[in-house]
This record gives structure tokens, C-alpha cells and sequence, in this order.
């Protein structure tokens, strides 16, 4: 078994090989229930997903995310805010690309770390204005990556993992949202 | 002091006049640092932000968000993937849109839950298609909400958040994301 940054690269393989031959397992839903608790505090379960041709059961428990705002947006502090959980799916996104993608190509990572930063100017939330976007203007990605492999390897790892990665794609790319009302 | 769903309606009605009168209180950057562990699994550290003209000082501790992919995408289930984090920060953005815009419209909510699910073709992540967008391809947002308001006021209160909503924007729209490598 060849492990590589902690990733099996005969799975990964194994993975390819098998979406190749049916491309319908690379099918995948995922899914969150959120309740709202009050002011800016919100709880999310995440658990269950359909994907590889069936549902999952790998999960016994489900993960519980917290959310809320800060004072001065006139939350509670008992999470980070959406916009900052944004910014931490956007990393958690590059870190499996960078991991997943070195992995196949033979390439070891020592260590690997991102800091991200995001601007914006909430008169879009606050409806004060229509010239505003409600969300980020910009995003600023720093990624420090420790490894021995060339130079040129790295640049087109970096570049292979910017064209791939699920959430920057999400963030700079259109994605249409269906929202559906039910009243209780 | 008048509270309406956990929301501070004076201390919301102060903070758009003090924006109203120096818009460059609502200019906000919020910041993540990662660390890629091993395989699919990263932890996030979230605490500092500026914002309303100044760092913020409000949190003491940084909140810890684990990212991991689940067995059949090579992760070992320690946290949610970065794919489902997204739909968790777009229904925390959605619970706080709808309770603090029916606060400082007077609409009292009793209750307010999400279902959210997304279409995601992998083939895109592991670099088999360049037909295949790497992210979602939709997002279906169910709602419920709760409240004694007229449906009329309600219909207002979900387009206004549609059209307010900073993640929503995010997903909906393309943002720019500059992605910097610095070799360690």
C-alpha cells in the first residue's frame, strides 16, 4: 500500500479508474440542516450525502457546525460568521487539492498553510446601498507550501489545484440557487 | 431596549445611522489561517476581523473549525468536507438575513430551519472533464418559516434577503479570489 501525505494511492487510483469506466459515480449530493436559534446564532448537522452510487454510511454521527455573529455585528461570538466560515471552506478546499493532487504525482509535502483574507463592505447587507455587493469584493489566498519536489512541479501542482478545487470554483464561478419557502 | 428575535433593534437602528453617516464604518475584513494536517484533513483558526474602523477586540479565544473528506473520498470523517462547509455558511447567512431584516421590520419569528442540498460531478475535482465545473452545479434551498406575520410580509422579507444575503451573493455571483504561493 503506497501512502502518500497520508492519502492511499492505490485508492485514489483505484478511485479514478473506477469513475472512469461509470462516470455516474462521480455523482454527489451533499446536504445540511440548519436550525435557527435566535439573534445570529444559528446549529447546522451535517451527516448524510448520496455518492459512488449509493448513499453514504460511513458517518454514525453527525458533524454540528456553529454559527453567529460578533458584538459589533450584534451576535454573541458562540461561532465565526458566514462570511468567515466562507474563507474556511475555501482553504479546507486547496488543502485537499494540494494534498490529493501531490499525492498522485509523487510529490511529499512537509507542510502546507493558507491565510486568507476577504473584503467587504456590509452597506450590501444592511440594504444601504444597491451600487454594493452583499458579498466578498475580493479574496486574498496566501499559501505556504513546504516541500523538497522542483519548483516546477509545485507551480503546476498550484495550478492544477486552482483550475480543480470544488470551492474556489464555487466563489468565482456563477452557481445558480433555487430557494423554496414553506410556510409552517 | 427593544429585543425582537434575539436581536437588538436599537443597537441595529443605531448602527445603519452610523453608517449612513460614515459609509466607511461598513468596510469589514475577515481572516482564516489553515493547516493542513494529513490527507484530507486541515484545521482552521478564525478569531481576529477589522471592521466599523478598527481590529476587533470582542473575542478572546479563536474558534477551531475541522475540515475532512468522508471514506469514500480518502478522509478519515473528522470533520465536515469543504463543499458541505459552504452550504453550512450559506444557511448561517440565510438564518441571520431573515432574523435580523424581520426585527427591523417588527416580524417576530417563532421558528426557522433549512434543508439545503447540492450537485456536485467529481469528475471536475479529479481532473477527468473539462466539461465538468470543478463545484456545485446547483443548490436547492428549502425554508420553513414561523411566524404569525401576514404571507405578504413574509414574501417581502424573503426577497429582501435574497437580495441581501452575503453568502448567497458569493455563490451567486463571481468573486475574485488572487491566490499567492510562497515556497517555505
Amino acid at each position: 500500500m503506497s501512502i502518500i501525505n497520508g492519502v492511499n494511492v492505490d485508492q485514489l487510483v483505484s478511485t479514478v479508474e473506477a469513475i472512469k469506466a461509470n462516470p455516474s459515480l462521480a455523482n454527489f449530493k451533499f446536504r445540511t440542516k440548519t436550525d435557527w436559534v435566535e439573534g445570529g446564532y444559528s446549529i447546522t448537522t451535517i451527516q448524510s450525502f448520496y455518492g459512488a452510487g449509493q448513499e453514504d454510511t460511513s458517518r454514525t454521527e453527525s458533524f454540528t457546525v456553529h454559527g453567529d455573529e460578533p458584538n459589533v455585528l450584534l451576535g454573541t461570538n458562540k461561532g465565526p460568521n458566514a462570511v468567515e466560515a466562507v474563507l474556511s471552506a475555501l482553504a479546507s478546499c486547496l488543502s485537499v487539492g494540494f494534498a490529493y493532487n501531490a499525492a498522485a504525482q509523487g510529490i511529499n509535502l512537509d507542510a502546507l498553510s493558507f491565510q486568507l483574507e476577504g473584503d467587504i463592505d456590509l452597506r450590501g447587507f444592511l440594504g444601504l446601498s444597491d451600487q454594493v455587493s452583499p458579498g466578498y469584493s475580493n479574496i486574498r489566498v496566501t499559501c505556504r507550501i513546504d516541500s523538497d519536489a522542483p519548483k516546477d512541479k509545485i507551480d503546476a501542482l498550484v495550478n492544477h489545484v486552482k483550475r480543480t478545487s470544488p470551492v474556489l470554483d464555487i466563489i468565482q464561478r456563477s452557481v445558480p440557487v433555487a430557494v423554496v419557502v414553506e410556510a409552517a
